[in-house]
């Protein structure tokens, strides 16, 4: 197809997109063309307006009073507005610190949970930081960290394993692991298995209750578009909410933060999790951006997304292929989450020429260039774009 | 000295006070009397200023672009904006997380550093989550808590405290412990000290650099205005800053977040204290709040601090103990932090009845109404309005 034909193929795919509507939820500059919400989505018109409302009426005015006549109830509010993007039942997710920090806690309650094993089990390719934290959970529990690539998990994962973690969708390459296969592999050795949903959640369906997941954690500034630094979230099972425990027993997880007592007695229910004070400002912004969401399903977002990134590889595969990128995202749609990678070796001053002309997408080493795709406010003209500037780009 | 004569005097006070003009950096409602700084700054000009920008300059238009541009260099230009106000030197204080989750690297790097010693002394006293976390830390090592009256602490640390820690200024008191002391005794001991200054930024000297304490947390929304959930703080000790390890270390902990690498190196100095992403909006917020305090000294904020708290528990003293309140802080303005506590029966219904007409205070149990004193923004005249309404409330 070529670029103009792919053009009007895209006018075409715009004016059917049953989505369409919702980009006019973003406030995203004209001129700009953006992909890289897998990074950091776009300001909403609603997260302006609840962070307004939060900073003139909530702080200025009401001021402390305003903890009990809302902030108090937000983490869990909040996370009852994700819950069912991730296929979870309401109060077993909740909004809190970031998700090295959920991760900390998830894995440090699953270890707990599994006394007397010896090893945990981790995606090598996982994202840096998901692997820091389990070396630092394993090590402080005396654990083995087993760090294999993700199709090696499986047969690693044996009756000595405490507990398996991975990302569900790969933050390189896009990679869609196999939640279900991976999920069973771990509890038919009697282990424990923990998702990181940061590309996952509000670009991928993923059914947690259903695949009887353990715990769960995830980014509130990617697809949830919850600003710079939002705060994640952590989901967990409803058979460890109240057993489950961690080291960060901070006040806000206590059963009666304000009864002020000497002894620490967890909250019932996913509250538990929560540590210190919540940072409200971040959470009102993503509490707006979580409305983009609203009667959408998942698989309508999950539709959109593989046309968008399957309309994206079919061009690179004809028009970008040839000069000089690599397709590093897997080929088949079922595989392939909602960002593009390309291997290209002058990938980061590629990145940074497009960025000078307000065309927006990231980098990761070696050579990627990510192209993240929203079912929310990216277009398949958006697309067309993309491919037409990077083919004159090298 | 009748209330009408504090009025006058009040006025005078208010009228010679250099810091006077400080009030109007913040937005305090027309008709709002504030006395919860303590618990909540109030909102300053800047702080709308600050995170406007950052949600319609560096979050809308520069989008992503704004972690290079802005927002990576923020924890520790916003730690060293608070480092003056400590007494601590550039480079040793990092903005991050909240204070829980703070006092658990502190108190984690701390034990990690004396190992073989058996213990943690706690003021039993101490805010309840740092004790949650002093225990929870205390179990993962192995190591035993000795949670005693802070007037025991000294003579409770010996050859095996590992580690001494506790609250500058007493969460409901307003108590001033003597730093120097504690201090001096756990290092006499060969112990470190980790001071939690919730209640001492922004409003009380302390000389952490002065004192060679070993590690301190603090807090953002009180004294320092930061608003609602605003992150906290962390400082180390010069000599601890390449040493230091904690469990919760994550990829902004790390020497090259960027590069991705799969094995943890933590970052030389204090951004090894940084866990995962910062949440941007509510550092914006701190950041505006802390011009407040340029080119002010903190015994200029000291001198009247103690000012106000001294006019107040003299009126209290004449005008409500004899109406069934309790004077509950240090009569000594040298052990009174910047709020004052009154005992009453009735104090947590007052503490609502003067709410709904908007007069702030809080309540803690099991009788405590606390009036915080903040000298950014405070007037004597506030003071003595507060007294008249207090005399004729119960």
């Amino acid at each position: 197809m070529r670029i103009d034909e792919a053009r009007d193929r895209a006018r075409e795919l715009d004016g059917a997109d049953p989505l369409a509507d919702r980009r006019g939820l973003f406030d995203i500059p004209e001129g700009t063309l953006y992909f890289d919400g897998n990074s950091l989505g776009p300001l909403t018109h609603r997260s302006r307006e609840t962070l307004t409302r939060a900073l003139e009426h909530e702080w200025r005015v009401r001021l402390i009073r305003s903890w009990n006549e809302d902030w108090l109830a937000m983490p869990a509010r909040i996370g009852d507005a994700i819950a069912p993007l991730i296929g979870a039942a309401p109060g077993t997710v909740i909004v809190c610190d970031n998700t090295s920090i959920n991760l900390q806690k998830a894995l440090s309650a699953a270890v707990t949970l599994r006394p007397g094993r010896r090893t945990i089990v981790v995606d090598v390719d996982n994202f840096p930081t998901d692997i820091y934290i389990a070396a630092s959970v394993a090590e402080r529990h005396g654990l083995e960290l087993v760090a294999v690539p993700a199709d090696e998990m499986v047969s690693r994962i044996g009756p000595d394993t405490a507990v398996v973690t991975a990302t569900h969708v790969d933050y390189r390459s896009a990679r869609i692991l196999d939640a279900a296969t991976i999920t069973a592999a771990a509890h038919a050795a009697g282990a424990l298995m923990v998702w990181d949903l940061a590309h996952t959640a509000g670009a991928v369906p993923i059914d947690l209750a259903g695949l009887d997941a353990d715990f769960a954690v995830g980014c509130g500034y990617k697809y949830l578009n919850g600003g710079p630094g939002a705060p994640a979230f952590i989901y967990a099972a409803p058979r460890h909410l109240d057993v489950a425990s961690h080291p960060l027993q901070g006040w806000w997880g206590h059963a009666e933060p304000f009864a002020f007592e000497v002894d620490y007695r967890p909250a019932p229910g996913i509250a538990r999790f929560l540590t210190g004070t919540a940072n409200v400002l971040s959470m009102k912004a993503l509490e707006g951006a979580l409305e983009a969401f609203a009667g959408l399903s998942m698989d309508a977002v999950r539709a959109k997304s593989t046309a968008l990134t399957g309309l994206f590889v079919d061009l690179a595969e004809e028009h970008l292929v040839p000069r000089g990128f690599r397709l590093a995202s897997p080929r088949e749609a079922a595989l392939r989450g909602s960002h593009v990678a390309l291997g290209h070796p002058g990938g980061r001053a590629l990145v940074d020429t497009l960025a000078t002309r307000d065309v927006i997408a990231d980098f990761r080493p070696p050579d990627l260039l990510r192209f993240g795709f929203s079912a929310l406010y990216n277009r398949f003209s958006d697309v067309v774009a993309l491919v037409d500037l990077l083919a004159e780009s090298p």
